[in-house]
């Protein structure tokens, strides 16, 4: 157990946005709730899955549908929390715990605000280690665990409750509800035990958000390589330095889908890259070659302090060093490739591990 | 009390059909359903309001979305009871009595469905006096009635729970949940004392339905006029006879809207009827001017048999007689105007009685 202070949350921020691979959204706003929150109701405990009772609820907090319009579309804060408390009364069970879903981007500091408002232990951990685009996309999915009972909030007082034969329906339900609510809900889902979570988590994967995020400030502030202390903590590997020449973006579907090219300035290997994306990055291709593809990571870095580019924030002239980071191992699976590999995007490719492209 | 047998389902189904203006679905499915049911469970018994007491609960069932998608994607059989049930297990109190939210179209059927499979009495009685297309367009509504909670059910086995601010995010959440769930879902809503429905209920519409069906049927049998016998128990006014001329609709927006031409054959008054709906006629132009407008009742019967004929059966050669029928003194008021008078369906007109306009 450690105590997750106002600090680390600023951390936890930047480091969620590297795992984040571009989507996940902008971790500000989350990050503002989870700050106001603490300095409210004191520090959040962030327990190991070890410290966890088998026999006792997890109950995740996540923000579902564009990050983007939350900052237009504020949350009214009581959401996050009402979501949780409604799969208490729903279930007619407590939550010991709560966690994050995705660690990547604003859904890390989502729970810490649900954690710190309802003084529950938050665990180090998540579902997928990364950000993905849709709700089945987690580790609790692949090992069996039922999506629902999932609750969607909005800011004006509405909750919808959904009760389904499976998780790709939980998806088509909720996505239609979050669209209508106006783009975005504060959800609550794959309610675990202890053992489950255990078994199925990420782990540590919150304490490793913190430590990405407060090596890239400290290297900043010893004038050190921070995309060193990324790729270092990440084992990831660089694969492109250059500038954005181009980037589409096209939102019609409820997703963020596009692609950014860069051109090289110190030529790493190739001289232009074309990152392709859905919410998330999905795909690298160096000279028309695949440098790094789903489900591994990949992230934009700022060239010159090492911060975290999310694809809505990707613009023209900006100077990036492109990694790829490799995924958890669960994601490597048949059922995990099935799930979010190449195929699953419409790439007509099979999934390489980024250890072999980038050798 | 009555007891409902399967031949008044025969005639309730013809009759809601009348007052379905056109829409509310066609009842085929919904009274093979309600027919099936009374020959396994027994006759279905039909209360009075009067017979309700005034503190147990009223929990209605009914079908939202296309009525006619329902005739390829076939319900299980088992949604129009779960989502009954899921009201009383989500709210914790256990139904008196089911009652129909819609008399007209299949959403008089599917309550004696319901009523049947769970051995409830079923109030003579609903909350339209007719059919509408929106779930706030209820008596319950202009009465203060929460429409939440709400659930629908698929025939997959999918739930929705909702819980909204006010009825026009029922509408708008449940809406986008039907079309997701195949464009047909099986709802419950607008739960309610036995105070409440005296109240606000328009009554008698289920034994009326029934007793313009019964006419019908027995004038085709004994050669006298269909019509008049409509006529005389709705004091309703004949528009037009005329054959179906033309008919265009669009399918787009989840509803069915569309227009309908008709020119005279024995001119009435007039020589050419235009007849527009989204689901269900909301104005009827007689060479132009109004003739009869929402929330009266317009209505096209066989001009043979006086069957009536939904918005989707309307076809070209048809002939037809185009009546019009006072709806519920509550739909006069100021708040019933304003919920589904012309102008809520964008015409640019006040509401004039079909009493006013017909003489």
């Amino acid at each position: 157990m450690r105590e997750l202070t106002v600090d680390d949350i600023e951390c936890l921020a930047i480091g969620a946005a590297v795992l984040g691979t571009g989507g996940g959204g902008d971790p500000y706003l989350g990050k503002l709730m989870a700050k106001q929150a603490i300095l409210e109701r004191g520090n959040v405990r962030l327990i190991t899955t070890d410290e966890l009772p088998d026999d006792k609820l997890v109950i995740p907090s996540a923000m579902m549908g564009a990050p983007a319009v939350l900052l237009e579309k504020l949350p009214n804060g009581g959401e996050p929390e009402k979501a949780l408390q409604a799969i208490e009364t729903y279930t007619g069970k407590k939550a010991f715990a709560t966690i994050s879903i995705e660690a990547g981007g604003i859904n890390s500091t989502i729970p810490v605000y649900t954690a710190a408002r309802l003084g529950l232990p938050l665990v180090d951990a998540d579902g997928m280690g990364r950000a993905f685009p849709e709700i089945p996309m987690v580790t609790f999915s692949i090992g069996g665990v039922k999506a629902s009972p999932m609750i969607c909030c909005d800011e004006k007082g509405n909750m919808v409750i959904l009760e389904t034969v499976d998780n790709q329906w939980v998806e088509t339900l909720s996505r239609t509800v979050t669209v209508a609510m106006g783009l975005s809900s504060m959800i609550s889902c794959y309610v675990m035990d202890g053992k489950t979570v255990k078994k199925l988590a990420v782990k540590g994967t919150m304490s490793l958000a913190i430590e990405i995020g407060r090596r890239i400030v400290e290297s900043n502030r010893e004038k050190k390589s921070p995309i060193d202390a990324i790729l270092s903590l990440t084992r990831g590997f660089r694969l492109f330095e250059g500038k954005v020449t181009d980037v589409q973006r096209d939102l019609t579907t409820g997703f963020v889908r596009g692609k950014a090219l860069f051109s090289g300035i110190e030529t790493y290997k190739g001289s232009s890259l074309i990152l392709e994306f859905q919410n998330e990055n999905l795909i690298a291709l160096l000279d028309g070659e695949p440098a790094a593809m789903v489900p591994d990571l990949i992230t934009a870095l700022d060239r010159e302090n090492g911060t975290p580019i999310t694809t809505e924030h990707l613009k023209y002239g900006q100077r990036v060093v492109v990694i790829g980071m490799p995924c958890d191992p669960v994601w490597r699976t048949d059922e995990g490739i099935k799930q979010v590999g190449p195929r699953y995007f419409k790439y007509d490719m099979d999934y390489t591990p980024i250890e072999e492209l980038a050798t």
